[in-house]
């Protein structure tokens, strides 16, 4: 078994974990720094920059807060790091290193501003930099494509946010994820092989809108390290603003499409989808949606919106591990990558 | 000629109508809001989105002021727009027509935030939500990629930091400008039949960083829309993270690396791809690097680097819509596309 194979199906077990560890720092923390910004500020590169779109629409929508997305370059190589007044400033990372991100918290920090670390290794350079933690507890993550630090980061996300809130309905929903996280795991595996229907293909756009925006980011991600598909992220409403003109029947789309307030767009794109005659790949709770894919890849039912980012990156997880060795590549060594990336 | 390339071409016409026409009215604007905000939030889709990306370099490095760009469904479909206090609400868009656009501005507006409409339609539905409004006077644009009011947003972005600042040598280069569009366009001309090249090219990546990370964005649009070839943009920080790993011998990667503080990086990067044999295609005004492209596009020399945006994706538009004619296609009907998107 491949260690990118190992390491994606712990999530369940990893989230689990990461809820009964951490319960208590994040109350703790929450309560700390609710009343000291009014935005938030997320540093990030990769996987961790994915989970920080889904704290955009997840303290958006549940917290009433604006997110911005940091540019760390401003802070590094232009050395003209912007005002930081009132907000709190947040770096997420698996491994801590990489010196941009730090210089991002190190300058909320020198200007007095609230910050907080995520990330994998509590004794990294960014925990360092940090007035505050959240370590993930994912244990030593060794594939270089990331799996288990993603759900987990959002997982730390989901738990901050309900911190933050004080809403105890929202915080029962999510300690009952761990479980729906194993069922989405065992409810696509018979598909797998089927996903041999892509041996040739080169190219595909991945779409999802609102919460499901970091997992369109985050499936293309996979699919561009592991099988070296050009896969692009768009929200169904980006997408229709430009991109759309390079679909025709030899392109595919993989749409990322759970029951919830965006639902009715994605599923609009659909039916425009089907009239520029596209092969579509569906992630969907919805039994009508899936049945108009080539490829369905179910989630379980009953899964709030706001929590289905946590499993709905699983089917497009196992989609990309399987690709790669379908198509004779090496799913724990994807050429040209290396685990830890250091970027100024 | 295309209605798209008399377009491209009036692009130094649009930017001086705009700097002689707007800037009164922007220095009103600015000495009104200076001192109304301590960040910006900006809404836009598609190419106006492209121009809110350089709207995060500028106001960060010339104006110490945060920018995070809207996450418009959180205002329509999610119905939970976030608190924008203490924020500057902009909303950019050429037609002024698409509703999500106009919900997040009308609801800055409803919170009894300042905001700022940037349209070509100074009639539209967006420059009646805004408080304030700066019309881009591009004329009609009658093809449907945008090209000369993408040019204009950004001036009127960069009009808006020098009226901010209060910066008068800065002003004074914007001022400069138009000449410098006008040689840029007339430099890349000659070179413009050797794009035959990638008649059979299906796929990109176009990279920037800082300032140009912009310039990356829109470039890689007009190449989707125009030629249906997938074209990816990324920063040279976030393609190390992941997306390399696509690279081989058939891979190009269009840069867009003028000279400035990003340019040790993006030359790092020309190497590496070297080392991986990657076609290159290389946007700059340093020779040194022009010299180790596939096909160089030069820039005039001397621009400062906050302007390069101006004047760097004009050889970009000009490869895109020369492309679509080596393809077949035609430039001023891209598949699939329509000038006025509204999305929800």
């Amino acid at each position: 078994m491949s260690t990118l194979k190992k390491e994606l199906y712990e999530q369940p077990t990893v989230v689990a974990r990461l809820l009964e560890r951490e319960g208590e720092n994040v109350a703790r923390i929450t309560a700390a720094l609710r009343d000291q910004f009014n935005h938030v500020v997320i540093a990030a590169r990769g996987t961790s920059d994915n989970a920080a779109r889904y704290a955009q629409y997840l303290f958006g929508a549940h917290n009433q807060t604006q997110v911005a997305l940091a540019t760390p370059s401003l802070f590094t190589l232009y050395q003209r790091p912007p005002q930081l007044d009132d907000a709190l400033v947040i770096g997420i990372s698996q491994s801590g290193q990489s010196p941009d991100i730090v210089s991002v918290v190190a300058e909320g920090r020198r200007q007095g501003r609230p910050t907080l670390a995520i990330v994998n290794d509590a004794d990294s350079p960014l925990a360092r930099a940090a007035e505050h933690v959240i370590p993930l507890h994912a244990g030593p993550e060794l594939a270089v494509a990331a799996s288990k630090t993603y759900t987990a980061s959002l997982a730390v996300l989901a738990l901050f946010s309900c911190g933050l809130s004080g809403d105890a309905a929202a915080l029962a929903q999510l300690r009952d994820l761990p479980a729906r996280l194993a069922e989405t795991l065992s409810g696509v595996a018979p598909i797998l092989p089927r996903i041999e229907r892509y041996r040739f293909m080169t190219r595909c756009a991945v779409i999802g809108r609102g919460f499901n925006y970091a997992t369109a980011f985050e499936v293309a991600l996979k699919v561009k390290e592991l099988t070296r598909v050009v896969a692009e992220p768009y929200s169904s409403a980006d997408f229709r603003h430009g991109p759309i003109a390079i679909v025709d029947e030899n392109f595919t789309v993989l749409l990322v499409a759970p029951c919830g307030a965006v639902a009715g767009d994605l599923r609009a794109l659909v039916a425009d989808l089907q009239r520029l005659k596209a092969e579509q790949i569906i992630i969907s709770d919805d039994e009508s949606l899936l049945e108009q894919a080539h490829l369905a890849l179910p989630l379980p039912a009953d899964v709030p919106e706001w929590l289905t980012p946590l499993i709905a990156v699983l089917p497009g997880q196992l989609f990309a591990m399987t690709l790669a060795q379908v198509k004779g590549a090496d799913p724990d060594r994807p050429l040209g990558l290396t685990k830890v990336t250091e970027t100024l």
